[in-house]
């Protein structure tokens, strides 16, 4: 298969591993590499990226800022159906593979290429999402996961690999505690104490919000608006997409917010422990629901609910490409379309509370809701009501 | 009907709307009154009650101490199942019901009674709850429901009857703000100013847990241990199922835990708005499913899962004794049996932070979380499984 | 309320029935009668139906063709979900009712009525499903249910009403042996020996089908032709919607196809014994099913699955204009956009056998299907797959 | 990994393939092999199994009559649950893998054997669910998969490879035109024409009923007696689970029942086509579910049809030790308490028409269903009950 392969389009971040990574394919494919490092809002410095890709060996390194596309077709999307994998994760690092490998996709379409390539280990579920969403976008482009080609046992190995090719490693002083992930929406630690799951997380597994106790000793209430389940304006002021998550991203960081610590279950089939930032999406999830509270009737609200969990798990899996994912997004998006207004929330050392919420959809009635009598509701009509529901259970405890 | 009643047994509180519900049926039924006040933990000095009920009008008052039952039957086999309405409500007074209406049926039996009746609106869930419970365990004793059957058309009118019979109304000082439901899981808190939903609940609105901005500066640690999804001790003290709601309320309590403010959707078809305080049912909740994590397995979890809508409407829309609800709990009672272990928890200014757990059923290997090598896993193995995960999605995207 | 009612648009069939009711809202209500009576493909003369209309006292009398509407936008949408209820009621009454609805409510809109009327009784679910639908449509506007309204204990009381008024009992020779429900889809039977389980359904019960024994001894082969979903020809010869089912009703009726006799649960509480005659419908479905299996994607396939009996509750229980079917559709009609292609059926004495399909979309691959090598699919990853499979169930067992 | 391998114990079913197996695994593995061959009922004669697997190589031969344990612990179950895979596969084949495995791993417990052999290929669904279940139950014993591991490219290396080590070919006259997959419960067919969807099975796949034109012109009425769920007696006669299977494919074979043809979706990933005959199980599944239309409670069986794709797919794709699936026979079997009566049912050239039902937990109420008045259903209550079912959809169309 190797000499099939001419051209190779890599996910390259500039890092220690991806940067062998290049070396490796182009070495051991005999083939041209070409990068791409997309700017998903992780906040690092793409700078000189490109020189960077170029030195180590690649024939041309594409840099490209995706933070809009991310926000509004990836985040949002998964936002308006309030997902969240077992009960608790939302989803941060699997979204942003999607769209990676679309654009890894994209490119080898525009430059010939046969073959794209990740730097995602053998264990983890990111693996499953590159080489899912390219199978679903282009089944004859082949995808190269050198970490489960290569004969490196250990991070040894690698270093050594490195060396001999001249790809200098990180100082002492730079190098992480965890393996982390970041993008706009969120950051992820693992290994580290974090493998074992009776130790708590270490003070440097914070980046995108401070600890609890050093948020503010003053709550600070913000206003989110949202149109068709999107969030469109904060405060009053209209903001883009991916303006808005960053904006929350800044709120929700300084107030603590939005950090998880949990044990949850691979594609792959093991259990893994992570800690998990997500300030600004951790916002957007409660105010969103909150706001459903008053514009979504009863029952779509709860098939809706009971369709989250395999919504999140399509992500989580990644099979966002995939057909049932898809046809999910039609009936959630039908939910959205009366999801307009406004949520007040207020913010307090890690709390995240709906004080209140408003719509000009609004299916809350106060005529309906009061104690007194009202128009509408006849409460003889309740009786006739239970009767007929509790028809069923007579006669059945035998 | 009204003259095959003879004897009925009434849920009593002691508080104005029971007294006169007690009167009134005595009254309009020419019957009997039996009364049943249960202390399911709403810490309310019960002293006195059954002397109040006598002097009101009724032949028998029961007061019964249910609060172990409460804790061990209802509490614990809803909290084995992550219960959750809407996502967020833990469901305090919709369980309630169902273990005061056994009661009133007992009674009814022993006492020879032919209805039972209870004081709930006929705008609430509480009214379905009780009716359905009752149906459901014995059809052929009739419920009654004066605030759907009597004529009052305001507050105005019960105070009137009130007076008119001698039941004395509340000083002016102990009048409530909110329309409240306290046992020992949770206060729920309606009307006042929260019937706009878009208005801040108000500083009354606290019974159960502290503002968290009152709660205290420092961090307390707690260890929750479980054995098959129940909470056995707590910081290595073993406590009978209602002295671990009440340890756990206090220590939640204090440290602002547990607060909801929501709209949501009554069985009876309107949206309503509640602030709800669930202090130890929260840290219960929270800890249970961190330990979930590490002693369920994926599948199993993801099909429990998917259950917890369904199980949550049944228990919140009063179908407790149905038979949908109790194959549902032989499932999750299932799904429990390896669930044993400890959690560590941090609390903090409204947090509920797990950071730690371990079971000695855990199903979290830290040889295979590992990013070196190991011997259980070929991460060869995981290029075959991406294949045929993905081989559905060849082809059909024309 | 009554003296609201000055006008009221009636569901009219021309039956004995509907006459009563036609009289008796006029008399009781004191108020104009507008009739509407729908051809639903139910074979019944329409002819002079107007007539009978206006001579037992209508102001106006509408008689509409309703068929092609009721195909296209009713059963086509609910065939393409493969809706069946409890595992195996095509839905052939239920779906009638919110068309019917929609057209009282049309032409109260046009007329200027301020209510609509139905003939169900209060016991089934029809009542239901006219009530729900107008609800949904226009709740400002009435609903007269005379069945639940008057004081006639009996069909004794009824028919004095009628001799009263004039209104003509039909003669003995023509009373049906059971009460009845048809249109284009299908015909119901209830009543009558039906009403004992274990009694058998007598020859009465047959109208658009024969019995299996008097289907024809040689089996006949039809091929039929979809497009997203939906029927478009048979047997080379373009349809339209109403045409199709006809065309379908006919074969299937000659081979005794598509009956059905069971015991359902109604919404309404009870369980009721009734038989069915989908003839068409039967086809349909299992036509339809058929070719899915080669153009539906797995997981498409089961999501879509999981979600039958949700969305055939939605029009078993009347809420067809309901958010939550209006949202589940739009996931259906997702699916159906590649399920285009033909099936090639086999009738023979009640049996419905597919015997071949094909499709330009299949996703059926005669290469990978086959026991020898391909190039698609490497034996060898198999392995892997399987690994990561059972990976989760180490350890489980304890 | 060879070298640890010192005894394998071997399905063994007495044909070519798995005595090249034999013969393969000792030669490639330099071990003995046991064999394990089971009566599932497929109705072949096991005399001189053992000696043939003795010749070919084998060190020890278990023949084994599995039957009852395979109807009543496996069959059973799966027919409680109503289990059926894409709507139509009554999961004939699936359902036998599990004992089979079970019975594998016990004989290399009690011979200290550190494998275990199957004989599916590496395109199927078998291999993954002997492999799962081997997993489940002691993932210490490894699984030898001969047709992922060898190198034969086709058939025609499979028979020189007999040729060369002295096993027999089948004459010309016996050889398959299909591959086939009998037990108890039915026989599978696969290959030959049916790889073309769009192409008629052809007379030779029929094994276990008769072409429906075949079969008798009288029909046949059958009473089928259950309790718990479980068929008990055939027409008054009592039968063990293996008789009772037995005797009705006898009856259904005769009238030419259970018979599809279907194009499935393999866990592996693709699609394939196969005829099913399964005429006992067809019967047992259409009168079990006509039981229940009078023995279950409404929201219990809905609740329960929601379960059956997720349980179906839990057999079908191998899953049948895992936890998720013993959790849900619990809540399956909760339901089936009340399940026991009689089902009438006739037979008739491929029909299962039930046209009776009795049992003394039914919940069909005569009098409720009947139009006339009755004591327990006021028909006034229906006014309530859609009222309140309306409410949430006031408001909802803007």
């Amino acid at each position: 298969m190797a000499n099939d392969i001419k051209k190779v389009v890599l996910a390259y971040s500039g890092g220690l591993d991806t940067s062998v990574i290049l070396k490796w394919i182009a070495l051991t494919y005999n083939c041209e590499v070409v990068t791409l490092t997309a700017d998903l809002g992780q906040e690092e410095d793409l700078d000189g990226v490109d020189e960077k890709a170029l030195a180590t060996g690649a024939t041309r390194a594409y840099v490209e800022d995706l933070r809009e596309e991310f926000a509004r077709d990836y985040i949002f999307p998964m936002m308006r159906a309030n997902a969240i994998y077992e009960g608790r994760y939302l989803l941060g690092t699997s979204i942003a593979r999607p769209l990676i490998t679309k654009r890894l996709i994209e490119i080898a379409h525009e430059e010939g290429a046969q073959a794209v390539a990740h730097g995602a280990t053998g264990k983890g579920n990111d693996q499953v999402r590159f080489e899912l969403s390219a199978m679903a976008l282009d089944p004859s482009i082949k995808v190269i996961a050198p970490w489960r080609e290569w004969n490196f046992r250990s991070r040894t190995d690698l270093n050594n690999f490195a060396e001999q090719h001249g790809i200098p490693l990180p100082v002492a002083a730079s190098r992480k505690l965890y393996s982390m992930d970041r993008n706009m929406l969120h950051c992820s630690f693992e290994g580290g104490e974090l493998e074992s799951p009776w130790l708590e997380p270490g003070p440097g597994s914070y980046i995108m919000a401070v600890p609890v106790e050093e948020a503010p000793d003053e709550a600070e209430y913000i206003e989110l608006e949202f149109i068709n389940g999107d969030p469109v304006a904060l405060n009053g002021e209209k903001l883009s997409p991916a303006e808005m998550v960053k904006a929350l991203n800044t709120v929700g960081g300084k107030h603590g917010v939005g950090r998880l610590d949990m044990v949850e279950n691979r594609f792959v089939g093991m259990k893994s422990r992570g800690v998990y930032e997500t300030p600004g999406g951790t916002i957007l999830h409660v105010a969103h629901r909150d706001l459903e509270g008053i514009c979504l009737d009863r029952d779509t609200m709860h098939l809706r609910d009971s369709m989250i969990p395999k919504y999140a798990e399509c992500i989580y899996n990644g099979f966002w490409f995939a057909p049932e994912r898809e046809a999910m997004q039609k009936l959630i998006d039908e939910t959205q379309k009366n999801v307009s207004g406004t949520v007040r929330i207020k913010l307090y050392k890690g709390n995240v509370i709906p004080v209140g919420r408003k719509s000009p959809y609004s299916l809350y009635r106060e005529d309906l809701a009061t104690f007194e009598e009202d128009d509408v509701y006849d409460q003889a009509d309740a009786a006739g009501f239970i009767k007929l529901q509790g028809l069923r259970l007579l006669g059945y405890k035998k």
